[in-house]
């Protein structure tokens, strides 16, 4: 048994039979990933990484584990999946997640042919684990995922009190102890019991708090779309290496290439996120003033990059000024949290008028960017009021969204 | 100015000009009167007083002072009634204020007389404070009210992080310097600039979650009818002294007098109580299966007594053995945050769906309890489920509660 | 087993089988005994009780033997004796402790009576514990002992994180999860690996910080010594019940048997404890300006009350307007703990020349202290200066304390 | 004013005069720098950076200002001070410094020529900043460098903290606040009062106890030493660039160049920093088996490398398969902190007993290393034990190290 220190859980203990595991490359590599991405430039200690966040996961997953009384090759799987369920990250984590997405079809936790010939293989099979057995618990197809990758697991549990650590941002308060007291894995799914209703509307609740204040701040969203249209530059110069293997790269090593691309655009915007000299919002609006559902219809990146191209010209901007950040509309979620409650099996969210309400919270939160290098803002924001059919702001209507 | 340690805060400093006040005894008796009533028995940390709890107040009322940049009569003024903001208080906080009044027809914090003839009158003209003019403030007819006695007010921000602290349930969680910061005092109130949303439905959420976990906890219900219910009974055996000045006891005051009181079940309820030998829940329903707006009408302690005497003649068990619970159904409220946003003024309830559910989440949370003891607590049930017609338990409607 | 929420450990499991325990008047009576007697008065949050440290030193004490890999019966022992290892605490802990020492000759944890046939008797005999073996775990002749009473023992690892949440003062941090992974239970007490050092140092150092700091603070002496004074008096105007049986009363008990006692004495000494209107330091000054050892010879509670009436005579005050508080000098201790490092089994403080100065620190931090009424101060302080022969203060040999 | 959330201060104000400092490229930079360089294969969450650091380090310096009651145009210098102290470090902070000082003479607190010519020099400018003045603030020559550059410095207030929150050993609490309160700024230095003893004590022997468990834990040495070997050998190669310009890259550049290095060695060995492929200890001995005086006796980082070629050789190995590692004997220090105490001025380590001893404790913690691939550490043991004549371990004089 290895002890790790951890700031967060104290402790975090480590099997002998997870070492080759966690000394292989894929995970290592985590080491130079930061957990969130940019955010290091909105909240200056958030350079937590996915590695500390792979060992939470560790931990805590022995915790549920232990609870749950399961057998010894449930455990060393699910701490596996734990461990693992992040090495398909992309550099600076969800950032680059659209890309990879566009590029190959799969998103960070379609990990099959990854885990099955990669440099995991080896590691994997010394532990008597199964890749794809493996792959399927983060997958989300086995009856162990909801450890792992469910609305309660131990992923989030983890992230939401790591990120509140680095951030200071006071919401991420999980009470994870309890909620993993309360947990009953059932054929279906993850179950809770009474005792756990606080603790996982809690858990809900934080996600949906700091969502605003962290995951999608604005500069953090700029910083983003910078990085991903400098990938798209970089590639169309036939930037190969990094940009086409994002698996292979890191945080630090992306940006590198991208400053030695052939793309002056790529080499322009490495430069100044390098140096957070960042674009600015030029339109910043919510559902009340666009129309999200019109505006995603067929949305890829590709067509926010014309959109951009569009804009640009009618402001009298070089094409690479002008970037567009549409975000998905969050779907609705979180219908799956069931709790054990007076003999019977309920919806959380029917029970808890909070949580009811946070699929409506997080379209309420959700924003369109138009960002431009600072002296082009007022011309951006003109020709893209006209280009993207932005209403007038009105004090009536302003965020009647659904 | 004097530096006093806290955990919450690190220091807070009181100025000079307050120290005849912090020495004064209604401000000293702070010290012996807890938080949180009898939250103790449920969770040990509990301990905290009033007197800490205001020391927190000054310590916010300062650092919003100096936000607003109030000149140094009103700083003088508002901090005084930070620090004497509770002095109004029975033994073991909330839990006696039904039964103060009930006996004096007067709240925790309509504290004009007190504050005008009583002890603190030296003081309070040592420091040149006008008594009316500090009870105005706290009792919310001042234009200095919203600091210390509104939705957002410094006794909120600091009793959410201070029982957090010492209950260790994480989530009263607040971010009172974001808060601070983007408050603008406004004749009308105050108001938040946008700056200050996520920290102010931070505050709001903690504060509903904080309810069932801590605030409306049974077995510190529990505890707190049993008080009452020695209490009535001491006074009408006659007894005097602390239970009818309940301004000039505290909480282990109270628990003694009652302790040698006339009344043999003022006496055997303050054993109980002493050693946490408590009694039960006979019926613990919600909404869903009474009706709390029939059950309120005409409500009062006297008629609560009388329902408990009834039920307990039908389960054959003294009057005494049974208690009946029924808390005040929550009111709207919360309507008053507004928040300059986009160059007007709105309801934060109207920009934020969590906020506006927040008044239909504390109806869901509304419980009415009949306790007894231990073994009484099958017949007591099956008595009043007939008296107060409480309804079955289903699983479709209930948690239907509008 | 019952969860109980803990702001320091988190959650505290406590077994079914000490249920019995934990709900018996004694183990009860400890929720009304703050664990630093007095020091709310200088740090106001320091409500903390006896009750939670004991529930802390349960929690710490399944880890240690969990760790140690103990059997069943010995792990049940352990946990009891952590559970009830300060049932002996008079009010308001140590301060009454030199009382109970002289008026019955037994020390807090000298407990085997009151196990055998007290309140206590019963529980543990339900619980299949010996009081014998349960009493010498806590009294420090046991082979277990070593868990529960020494130099690295569980006791101390929770109080000195508890004394620190509480009070805010940030010297108390103590690596327990390290220090126990590093534990060796031998037959000649416990030892550490290696890979504890630093723990091990670290909570010598943090004890020997927090004494100035906490437990010596002078307005915590000063208190303490007040109530002493109290008891005294009361006891010899015949004032019984509580003073005589200090196990069977609380803080707030004693204090309201004070207020009501036939000694004026005692009865204004209350009511400035209750208050705060605390006496001041006439003269309070180290070794290098009196000699401990000598006022150390034949020192006894009767004998400090002497001086203290010589003093006052001196001063022309009345006997009880001062106050003379000569603690004991601190015995050298702490060369208990041992360390296996490099195949051998060294004293700590061998290896580590900041663990080999602390009984020099304790010795450097030892005050005298002479309290007076605030209105007799410079007259006490001329008296005592000349009745207990008090060196002026030089600037050379000031800290030359050996 | 500009607020930065911090998670160990809440909040950080920046002046608007400093915000042009801020945001130029050697401030930027210090984001990717890491504050405790490779601690973070240690404690996988000491990833924070001196870009943080220095934010904080601004923030204790506006608190040490507003009570020192500094004129504004000394706050404005200190604060530059402050934020800018650490612009001279090169990539991993403290580990390059050897090579930094061997190849320019200058350690990272000697960046006068830095300031007025480089890239700060116009916003200095802009700032109405001197930077002759600023770097003499920082250098340790200036009347205002007792903040900055001392025992008891707001550099050290934060760092020890700030190590503590993000790698979760608890050693490094400082009462920052209480600390700042009594200094008191006098023409010879930095004084403090007498109620800051007890915070300044515990600040330096966090300092202390922070040394073997963090600043000086083996691993990181480790990988320390393997960063100088592979520069080293990079730049004997005609590595340029980075290499030799270590103020103008960051820990992830330093890396890549050596990736890319022309010398296979270097290759090599940022290969395995990256992955965490490390060397281990064939010896690691204290001042018990080595004479550090004579081992340092015209040490230098070329006689290091000659030394482990020799041994290398010895053990038949290739020379870059061992890296001797003899640091400093650490020189005594801290004899500047003084104390005002009954009307005189002291050393604090003439008050203290534990401070007295820290210069011992800090020799004592000394340790030489020889590190070596793994599969030759019993072959590098041997010849390192006869090369530097490493006595053999015995119990008696083990740690007799004056």
């Amino acid at each position: 048994m290895k002890f790790i220190k951890d700031p967060v859980h104290g402790y975090v203990e480590v099997p002998e039979s997870l070492l080759p595991l966690l000394d292989s490359p894929p995970v290592q590599r985590l080491r130079h990933i930061r957990q969130l991405g940019f955010s290091y430039l909105v909240y200056p200690g958030a350079n937590h990484t996915r590695f500390e966040h792979a060992l939470g996961a560790v931990h805590l997953a022995r915790l549920m584990c232990s609870h749950l009384a399961l057998d010894q090759s449930d455990v060393n799987l699910a701490t596996a999946a734990a461990l693992l369920h992040d090495v398909g990250h992309g550099p600076f984590s969800h950032t680059t997640e659209p890309l990879m997405r566009e590029w190959s079809g799969r998103g960070h936790d379609d990990i099959g042919p990854f885990l099955a010939s990669g440099p995991l293989a080896g590691p994997l099979e010394a532990a008597c684990l199964d890749p794809r057995e493996v792959a399927a618990v983060i997958g989300g197809t086995h009856p162990l995922s909801p450890l792992i990758h469910g609305d309660l697991d131990v992923d989030r549990m983890d992230y939401l009190q790591r990120d509140a650590h680095y951030t200071g941002v006071p919401y991420g308060t999980v009470d994870a102890p309890r909620l993993i007291k309360s947990c009953i894995l059932e054929p279906e799914g993850m179950v809770i019991d009474e005792n756990g209703i606080n603790a996982a509307e809690s858990l809900l609740i934080a996600r949906t708090l700091m969502r605003p204040a962290v995951y999608y701040h604005h500069v953090s969203r700029i910083a983003s779309s910078m990085l991903l249209l400098a990938l798209q530059e970089h590639r169309e110069e036939g930037g190969a290496g990094a940009a086409d293997n994002l698996l292979a790269t890191d945080d630090a090593g992306l940006l590198q290439a991208l400053a030695r691309s052939r793309s002056a655009t790529a080499r322009e915007l490495a430069g100044r996120l390098t140096l957070r000299r960042l674009y600015k919002r030029a339109v910043y609006v919510g559902g009340d003033r666009v129309n999200p559902q019109a505006l995603q219809s067929d949305l890829s990146l590709r067509k926010m990059r014309r959109l951009g191209m569009e804009i640009a010209e009618m402001a009298g901007r070089s094409p690479a000024e002008v970037i567009v950040d549409i975000p998905p509309v969050p779907a609705d979620i979180m219908t799956a949290v069931r709790v054990q409650y007076g003999g019977t099996t309920s919806r959380l969210e029917d029970l808890s008028p909070l949580v009811h309400t946070l699929n409506r919270t997080r379209r309420v939160q959700w924003r369109m960017g138009i960002y431009a290098v600072p002296e082009a803002v007022p011309d951006v924001a003109r020709a893209a009021t006209e280009v993207l059919h932005v209403k007038r702001a009105t004090t009536q209507d302003r965020l009647v969204v659904d």
